[in-house]
C-alpha cells in the first residue's frame, strides 16, 4: 500500500510555519507498519489543492489531509475533495450538534461561519472532533482511503492517535513486524563509517542500512522485519552485533540515547563524581550534563572560567602559567581539569578552553583551536582539536568531544591520549 | 514564476526528522519576491526523486532540491537530476580542490567514497561548499532553473542565503518590496497581547499581522509592501512604532535578537560586569550568555553551584543558611547572587536555585519553583516562579526570567521587584 500525506495551508508555503504535522504522522504510519512514499505541502488555492489531490488519487492509496477544515474562507479541503472525487457535500448532523456542545463548553455563540463546518463528502465516516470544531473523517471511494484532519497540532494529534491508527490496525494487520535501531558514532565522519561498514552491509539482503550525518554525530540505522516480534528482535540484535563488532567503541549509544547519558551511567555505575572547568563553552557542558534527571548523583558542579582572574582564583591556575602559555593552551587546560577536579570534591575533573570565534583568533591560534583536558587525580590526559563550523558548532562539538574522551576513559580505553 | 522545493531523504518519509529546511527556504523565498507553490519530500529511491523531478519540470519555473548531495549510496540528488534532464554528470576539478582543502583542514584523509562528490550535472555552475564537502548548483535548462543544496542545514542556509538569494534578486528584480518585522515579547501570553493590540491591527489596512505563541516568547509579526525600499521601511515603521507605544517595556527585541543579546548590549554600553551563579540550569544561563560573540567584553563567568559544597565553598553561601531554609529558598538565590558578584569580580551577580524535576519535590516545593536574585552592591532584587513545562523548559524558561529581570533592571524599569 502506497501512503501519501498532504498538509494544506497557505503559511507553511510563505514559511510562517514549519509543518511538523507530517512528522508526527510519517512515525505513526511507519510504527503501523505502512510505508510512507510522499509528503506535500499546498496553499489554500482551490486550483493548487485539487491538483495535488488528483496527482495523490493517482499514486496513492491511502491519502492523509491535514488543515483546510476551519469556518474561514481559505478552509476548502471538504470542497476540493468532493469536487475531485465526484461526491456532494452533505449536512453531518452529529457534526451540528458537536458545534453546539463546544460552543457551550466555552460559554460562547456558534458564529454563522462555524456552520460550514458541517457539511462533509458524502459517503464519509465522521470523527467527531471533542478538541475543536472541525470534525474529521475517513472516506473511502473506488478502492482509495481519503482520510482528513486538522491541521492544529493538538486536535490532528489526538484525533489520529483515537481514530485512524486503530482503523489502519484493523483494516491491515501488518503480516510483517518492522522494527529498526539506530546506532550512534562519534570520532568518526560519514564516509569513513561507510567504509568501515559497507563490506558487510553490501553482503545483506535481510537488512535495509541508512547512512545519517547529523551536526552531532554520525547515526547508522538497520532496519528489518519478521512475522513475530520475537523474530524481528532476533534478527536486529545480530545485525547490530555485527555492526558493533565493526565500529566498536565508535559507538557511542543507541536510538534515543545522547552522549551527556551514557557518561552519566557510567560514573553512576562506577561511583564517580564530577565536576567541570569551562572557558569557550562558556556553561554549556555542565548545562548537557545536567540534562539528565538525577544527574546530581554524580554531577558536583564547576567553574565557568571565561576570565583569566577567574581561572586563577577559583581554579587556581597560576597566573604565569596563564601569561606564559597563554588562555588557550594545554598547559592552562591541563590546570583548569586538576583544579576544578580538587575545589569541587571530585573524582574526576574536565576542563575546555578554546577559540570559539568569530574573534579571538591569532597566527598560530585559529579559531576552533581547542584544548581539552581529564584529570583523575593519578594522571592529567590532554587533547588538542582543531574543530570547524560557526561558533555554536564549534563549542556543541568541543562538549561532545571532551564528553566522549570521558567516555572512553571511563571505558578504559586507550585511545585517549594519542591526539596530542 | 512558480517555485517549488524538495527535500529529498528517506528519514523524512520515516519520520525521524522534520524537515526545517524547506521553511527556512519558503521565508528567504518570499522575502525575494518569489511565491513558492510546492513543497513535497521524497524517499531517497531513485524512481521516487526521478518522478517527482519530473513532475516538478513540468509546473514549475524553479526547483530547489536539498539533501542527497553526501559521499555514500543512499545520496543520489546529482544522478537523478541528470537523468531526468538528459545531461552527463563530469567532473568539476574546483569541487575536487574543496574536497582537499576541507579535509586539510579538519587534519583527515579523504575518504574514496568522498570522490563521488565532485561530480554534477554537465553545465551546471557550481556553489563550492566551504562548510562541507557537497558542492551545491545552479543550473539553468531549457527555461527552468534547478539548483540542489546539501540537506545538513547549517550548509544549506549558509549557501542559500550567500548565493541562491543574491542569484534569484539579480534575476527577478521584484516589482513591490514586501518586508516584515517580528516583535519579541516576553511577560504577557499570547491572549494578552491579543487583547491589547487587537483594537490598532483592526483598524490597519496596509499592513498584515500575526501573533504566534513560541516556548520562549509571544511574536508579533507586521508586514507591509511597497515600490521602494524607502516607502516600505518607512511604512513598517510606522506601525512598529504603533505596536511598541501599546507593548512598551514588554518588547525585549526584533527579528533575530535575543535577549542575551539585548542584555549583553546594556551591559557593554553601562560599562558593567556581569557573573552567575547556577544551580538547577547546570550552566545554560552562562552557555546563553556566551553565545553572543564578544560576550568576555562584560562577561566575567560563574559557578556552577550543583551541590551545596560548591555554594558554600565558591560561593561563600553559609552551610547553615543552607541547611535552615533550603537549597531552593530566597535565602541560597540572595546568597548566591551576592556571593558570585564579589568572588567572580563583577558589577552584577544573577543566580538561579530551583526544581527543574521530575524528581526533588517536596510537600512545599513543587517541580518547577524557582528562585532567582540579582545582586548589584547596593540591592539585591529577589524573584519566585512557579513555572511550567518539562525539565528542559523549565530550566529554559528560568534563564530567560532572570535575563529579563536583568534587562528590566539595566533599563531603569521598577517593576522587577514586585515578584516576592
Amino acid at each position: 500500500m502506497k501512503a501519501e500525506i498532504i498538509s494544506i495551508g497557505s503559511e507553511i508555503l510563505r514559511g510562517q510555519i514549519t509543518d511538523t504535522n507530517a512528522n508526527f504522522i510519517a512515525k505513526k504510519l511507519v510504527e503501523s507498519g505502512i510505508d510512507l512514499e510522499h509528503i506535500s505541502a499546498v496553499s489554500d488555492y482551490p486550483e493548487s489543492l485539487l491538483s495535488t489531490l488528483k496527482l495523490a488519487l493517482q499514486r496513492s492509496d491511502l491519502i492523509i489531509t491535514t488543515g483546510g477544515l476551519g469556518p474561514t474562507e481559505d478552509d476548502i479541503t471538504y470542497q476540493v475533495i468532493a469536487k475531485a472525487l465526484h461526491l456532494k457535500l452533505i449536512k453531518y448532523p452529529e457534526a451540528e450538534e458537536n458545534l453546539k456542545i463546544f460552543f457551550k463548553k466555552i460559554n460562547r455563540t456558534i458564529s454563522p461561519s462555524n456552520l460550514k463546518q458541517i457539511y462533509l463528502p458524502e459517503g464519509a465516516k465522521i470523527i467527531i472532533n471533542q478538541y475543536g470544531t472541525a470534525p474529521a473523517m475517513i472516506l473511502v471511494k473506488d478502492n482509495k482511503i481519503i482520510c482528513s484532519f486538522p491541521g492544529v497540532p493538538y486536535e490532528m494529534k489526538n484525533l489520529i492517535e483515537e481514530n485512524l491508527i486503530p482503523y489502519l490496525k484493523e483494516k491491515f494487520p501488518p503480516s510483517m513486524i518492522k522494527k529498526s535501531k539506530i546506532l550512534k558514532i562519534t570520532g568518526l565522519g560519514e564516509a569513513a563509517v561507510n567504509e568501515l561498514i559497507r563490506g558487510y552491509i553490501n553482503k545483506q539482503t535481510d537488512y535495509s542500512f541508512g547512512i545519517y550525518a547529523h551536526p552531532e554525530d554520525i547515526q547508522v540505522q538497520v532496519t528489518t522485519q519478521a512475522p513475530t516480534e520475537k523474530e524481528v528482535e532476533k534478527l536486529l540484535q545480530s545485525s547490530v552485533n555485527q555492526l558493533t563488532k565493526i565500529l566498536g567503541n565508535y559507538i557511542y549509544g543507541s536510538d534515543e540515547e545522547t552522549i551527556e547519558e551514557v557518561v552519566g551511567n557510567l560514573l553512576k555505575t562506577k561511583k564517580l563524581k564530577l565536576a567541570v572547568a569551562e572557558s569557550c563553552t562558556g556553561g554549556m557542558l555542565g548545562e548537557m550534563l545536567t540534562r539528565i534527571p538525577g544527574s546530581s548523583e554524580y554531577f558536583q558542579g564547576g567553574v565557568i572560567s571565561y576570565q583569566a582572574k577567574i581561572k586563577e582564583d577559583l581554579l587556581k591556575v597560576p597566573l604565569e602559567v596563564i601569561t606564559k602559555h597563554g588562555e588557550v593552551s594545554q598547559q592552562v587546560a591541563r590546570l583548569m581539569a586538576e583544579g576544578v577536579r580538587i575545589n569541587c570534591h571530585s573524582n574526576i575533573g574536565i576542563s575546555i578552553t578554546g577559540i570559539a570565534g568569530p574573534g579571538g583568533a591569532t597566527e598560530k591560534k585559529k579559531v576552533g583551536l581547542v584544548y581539552m583536558a581529564l584529570a583523575d587525580g593519578k594522571k592529567t590526559i590532554i587533547q588538542k582539536h582543531q574543530l570547524f563550523g560557526n561558533r555554536q558548532l564549534i563549542r556543541i562539538r568541543a562538549c561532545r568531544r571532551v564528553l566522549n574522551m570521558l567516555r572512553l576513559h571511563l571505558l578504559g580505553s586507550g585511545f585517549t591520549s594519542s591526539y596530542l
